[in-house]
């Protein structure tokens, strides 16, 4: 299978750059310290739609529009920050957009696809809802990570972290369905060939580890996390072979262990995150990341879409 | 009195580059969308030291070293986030720093000092003994926002706002002492002749309305808050030089409002900042700012030095 290589992160940058935040790459001496290493982060919450997700679904939709013109519509199926993605690019591009969720989504996260002008269907059928739409009506299927124009999305932010400074020595990133490290690992492994790339999951919601382990892309049972952003079901084939030709590691951390990283990330870099964005911090903590001290590091906070109340529920 | 110049800021803007963080201009659509305007926040929560405070304090510390050499060490008075500044100032030039601080400083504040290296001595006269270590042992008072320098490095605030968009039609700023909104007024006017320039304090710390109002510099009551950061007992000449000349308009506002507008802002921005930053949209969401509906408008959020816990007691 082709990765994602240079030219489409280029063309990924060229199609999304000033409609995406230029996200901050922002350094945490003190939490540095603590850990013995040149610590910084990339403050994805700080994003449209308050995560990565943006920058996937906004690059899949102007890929096409190049390839075959504009689609009728926009159709996907999530229960959160991709579904918020999808509907913020077609209402950037004017496009009618459905997006498919399950009874059980989060009232705000519902709220939010139709602050962007989403309409959205509450369904268990996700998947077959969006294929007949895309059948019957044209609209076309954002898929949420196993895509390369997806993929080369979130590659632009490797690409940042790349401009912003010195080439990393670790970088550090959350994996759910695995588009974000996929597209973080092609653009930094291309610059920086002996940097370490390490993925974290949910021990509760692995399915990328569980599939390098086993060869199945399905978990056998349905992944449940406080790091909500990162219980996919299934890991894809595209970003499998991302993740088995760039990635040096993929390890897992308990539901405890992001609590309180989730916390310590809100005092130390002022950054609210969501619980999905603090797994990185987590393992670093745990020490299941091979580390060399004073290495210069990259956190990636993927996204921030959760309160002050859950913050405080949890305090 | 001679007000700092573009020349001032572009030499403070030379020394302290890369030195302090370079904090982004993010927007808030939502926010905006509410408020009627093109809403912009630049994050000074996430500069080094946790304040817009280092800043002034690094350039004051090098336009000294320029004209006449490293001082034998550094002092200053503060109960917050100048304190830090200076002790982070005196570190990075490996000078040693006393700082004076009320025995009623918050005690995370007198350990962020000696983090920094800072010694920290608990004083009720601060002034004295600042004054008897310049004297005795050569070291250097750095004012805490009443002096060119210091105002020249808050005056970076305003440039960056300058150079990462169009102009902005209308700047809101925290105020105590008035040295950043003495620097932001410096930098944003010369640039945006017609830029509406608002400064806002709590009620009940006023000391710049008050010297704007009666002419006395001193407030006749100890001012309190819990925008700490904004308690300056006092206004300074240089600041009330420049905003008489340059600021359109300084308004109140009350506890109530910051403490509302404190949790608002972490949850549409995703960033925490300490209350003195949040008494700008507090102003704007009761309606003390005039406001031309759709205007480009940025909030200076001054700093981040708070705790998740402040945040969990008020929730």
């Amino acid at each position: 299978m082709r990765l994602v290589g240079a030219d489409d992160v280029t063309a990924a940058e060229r199609r999304i750059t000033g409609r995406v935040v230029r996200t901050p790459l922002l350094p945490c001496p003190e939490l540095g310290d603590a850990l013995r290493l040149d610590l910084w982060v990339k403050a994805e919450n700080l994003q449209r739609t308050g995560s990565f997700k943006a920058r996937g679904a906004l690059n899949a939709l102007l890929a096409l529009v190049e390839r075959e013109g504009p689609p009728a519509g926009l159709t996907a199926f999530s229960a959160g920050n991709h579904a918020m993605a999808v509907a913020w690019a077609g209402q950037v591009f004017g496009l009618p957009t459905v997006v498919c969720m399950p009874p059980h989504a989060v009232p705000t996260k519902i709220a939010a696809v139709r602050r962007y002008g989403g309409e959205v269907v509450l369904t268990d059928d996700l998947l077959g809802t969006c294929e007949a739409l895309a059948a019957e009506r044209g609209f076309y299927l954002l898929p949420p990570f196993d895509d390369p124009d997806v993929i080369a999305g979130q590659a632009t932010v490797g690409r940042e972290i790349l401009a912003d400074g010195p080439a990393p020595e670790l970088v550090v990133v959350p994996v759910g369905g695995g588009g974000l490290i996929s597209g973080v690992a092609a653009a930094v492994r291309a610059a920086a060939p002996t940097a370490r790339i390490v993925g974290v999951e949910p021990v509760t919601a692995n399915a990328v580890g569980h599939a390098l382990r086993t060869g199945e892309a399905h978990l056998p049972v349905r992944p449940r996390s406080m790091a909500d952003g990162l219980a996919a079901p299934f890991a894809g084939r595209h970003t499998l072979a991302h993740v088995r030709e760039l990635v040096d590691d993929v390890v897992e951390v308990s539901e405890e262990a992001i609590g309180a990283s989730w916390w310590e990330l809100l005092d130390a870099t002022k950054l609210l995150v969501e619980p999905a964005a603090a797994v990185g911090l987590a393992a670093l903590r745990a020490g299941l990341v091979e580390v060399t001290p004073g290495a210069r590091t990259v956190l990636v906070l993927s996204g921030g879409n959760t309160s002050p109340a859950a913050l405080t529920a949890l305090g």
